[in-house]
């Protein structure tokens, strides 16, 4: 007789078309929480995730307000106290899709092609989401859940989760857990499964740079006034160095350095300069000197801009001299970088750099610290073990450039670590056009989460 | 009993309403030569101004294709051989109106607040074209014009005159004459009748920046390649040294320096620091070390930025790393520079400073040469004499830092200088929101150019 790990996963096995049926009707909802026309959306999104969550066997399914969206609750702690308790993270909201015109299919209209489907948020991360319900759900339809599971998954992840700090602290009894499992992040393959044991923190700026009170004839007084458009590049450009470090004062203070033995085990990730050019299709590489590409974007901060915006953008041409300029710019961080810290360096090179020709102002966007995880705890471990039976073969353990500051207000409010181990893959377009879902990897995902949940009890 | 030229003034002080009334229904035609939409309105304002000069008394009016938007063609040639023949320059284009929001008023539907008529196309040229055609009308229905007229009034000024050249080239006996009015420039103020004795030259073209080949997450791609968008403002910071200088590999090779004598005459322009810090807004001043303000504007070869786009530009915040940047980028030249030859020393800055990380492309868009006029000629003469009657003081003459592409070509094709004299104000607006038209301004142009016209022949 069939022990009950194995009788989940062939449940998961045979429902795998339903389990995909679901995704894609998740997926249709357009919950971009960028969008302020697009609340309705959202509502939807969230009632949605709240009824499949209750359809599963969930219990105490909540749909709770915050400050922005809301935040969906819900939970099965039928397994005792001698259970452990996992907190399983999730978001319903998803970004924008533009620039539209370069999507091959609808991107609110998820379309199979060939191995995966391509949709906005298929990635990152209602895929991620439903591969947890899935495996929640081949359990419960076939014996019990031998843990305690809670589920919180929020609807402004990809506005940088404004008001999900306040809802944690507000909420600390109800989200009382053993440990988290949080799938947003994903494998650097489709056949090299991966632990994140450590991502990066966010600092997102909008920089304004006023010039002219009015926009100006380029002609009539081009030369005597410092055009905004030049100025904010030339503050820009001086925000790295010649050798790729970013120049914000005082800005790797605080940067942990890497250990010679942890080098080494990045090292082997086999995320080397031909994998970055792959995946990004850029002429050449480049980035801070004395580091691989792989400690750049996995264990070294970085300041990116993001968006620019200035005068006229339109086809032909337009003679005008634009009164103001602006830049959407970003730093990610690395422990022990505190984003509050590195706003203030931001306004301090900003304070120090700017000449008297221009003014400027700052609109702090975002923010989320940096978290490393310990490779050693018991939600590792059962992850680990789980990856290595279904892939055959040992899982990585990497450093993800992408920021996911909820895993640092888990540590900080709830005093617990995350296992940060979802089923993305690098090449998914996430934030991108044709954004996509493996669908192979997806299935074994399930698969892994099922057994999962029986390792954290054996 | 009053001669000629009184009675035709005294026929246009009657007449100022009804002048006003139809330069309003001029304007309120929506011909945006930048737009590919507003084709149908370009050919309603080229019949409109067609209209407008039969009804004046002009003969042989032409609509004549071009490979762009149509020119107007009119003339009154009944003044006999002896008499000079004026050609005069139009353009019933408009630039586009964005930012739509900084308007105080529709663009489109001219409104007057206080002595100013406020709309897109007020003072940039609609308002200068039927300030020329007001006075002809004003000797045609008084007494017989004293002299030979021709109109050449085009619709792509504000797109750089593609056209233009091939045109003229193709219709020289249709457009002999002895010399042009240009009325595409203004005065330094109300009380400061101005001559025009100099105009820049342009070129401007579109850099488009590449990287990556996709948009990609700048968390998970943040610090291993380049990113357009820094990239393309480091290019941008290159283009001018500490000292204000552009920095494009031969670009003051063939500036003609000011001499002593020029310099001192432009100084007594009262252009001064005070006079551009008002005009601008601008926090403090800034340009060519070496230079005053009125020479760096209007003697000294400039470039601008008068446009950027890249990556996220929407509210809020989006984690991308944009495959590609865009600048617009214009330069504006003095005698004796070659726009082709500064295309081709912006492409020598591009091929010697762009690292191997990125890609980049050249769109050329619009150019012209500079121009200089002879300050004994006839028609300088009579409109000098005709400023000074109207007035009561000496014009001053000054240079223009802007464009006007066509004096360049009148030369070089039609073998004629111009007499460069409008109305427009530096407050005007030109190219920007809330274009406005000085009404007692404009109603001396009037009187103006109908003394210019009699001047010629006394």
């Amino acid at each position: 007789m069939p022990d009950l790990k194995t009788v989940a996963i062939e449940y998961a096995f045979q429902n795998k078309q339903r389990f995909l049926s679901q995704l894609m009707d998740f997926i249709a909802i357009p919950s971009i929480s960028t969008d302020r026309e697009r609340t309705g959306d959202i509502q939807r999104a969230a009632e949605w995730i709240a009824t499949r969550l209750k359809n599963t066997g969930l219990q105490n399914i909540q749909i709770l307000l915050t400050g922005g969206h809301p935040v969906v609750f819900a939970e099965s702690i039928n397994a005792g106290e001698n259970a452990p308790t996992v907190l399983i993270y999730g978001h319903y909201d998803v970004q924008p899709p533009d620039p539209l015109n370069l999507w091959h299919s609808d991107p609110f209209k998820p379309e199979v092609r060939g191995e995966n489907l391509f949709a906005r948020g298929a990635s990152d991360m209602k895929g991620q989401v439903m591969a947890t319900i899935s495996a929640i759900e081949a359990i419960l339809h076939t014996s019990t859940l031998p843990i305690n599971i809670k589920f919180l998954i929020e609807g402004e992840e990809e506005i940088g989760s404004p008001n999900l700090g306040a809802f944690i602290s507000s909420h600390k009894d109800l989200l009382v857990s053993d440990f988290a499992l949080n799938p947003d992040t994903g494998m650097i393959s489709a056949d090299l499964p991966t632990i994140t044991y450590a991502l990066r923190g966010l600092a997102y700026f909008e920089l304004r740079v006023f010039g002219p009170d009015h926009d100006l004839h380029s002609g009539t007084f081009g030369g005597v006034v410092h055009n905004p458009a030049q100025a904010l590049c030339e503050l820009i450009t001086g925000m790295h160095d010649q050798q790729g470090q970013v120049t914000l004062p005082g800005f790797y203070n605080k940067v942990r350095d890497l250990d010679e033995t942890e080098r080494q085990e990045l090292a082997r990730l086999s995320m080397d300069e031909d994998f970055y050019m792959n995946q990004t299709g850029a002429p050449a590489l480049w980035g801070e000197e004395g580091y691989s590409p792989v400690e750049r974007t996995g264990a070294r901060p970085t300041l990116e801009v993001n968006g620019l915006n200035s005068g006229f953008t339109g086809e032909g041409s337009k003679t005008v001299l634009p009164s103001m300029a602006m830049a959407k710019i970003s730093t990610r961080l690395v422990p022990d970088q505190d984003p509050e810290e590195v706003h203030q360096q931001f306004l301090e090179y900003l304070r120090i750099n700017t000449p008297n020709t221009i003014r400027y102002e700052v609109i702090k966007l975002t923010g989320g610290t940096a978290s490393i995880s310990d490779l050693d705890s018991k939600g590792v471990q059962a992850m680990e073990s789980a990856l290595s039976d279904v892939w055959g073969k040992r899982p990585l353990f990497k450093r993800e450039g992408g920021s996911v500051p909820v895993v640092a207000q888990f540590q900080e409010l709830l005093n617990i670590e995350s296992v940060n181990c979802g089923f993305s893959l690098q090449d998914d377009n996430a934030h991108s056009p044709n954004e996509k879902l493996h669908l192979p990897t997806w299935y074994r995902g399930i698969e892994t989460y099922i057994r999962f949940f029986f390792n954290l009890v054996n």
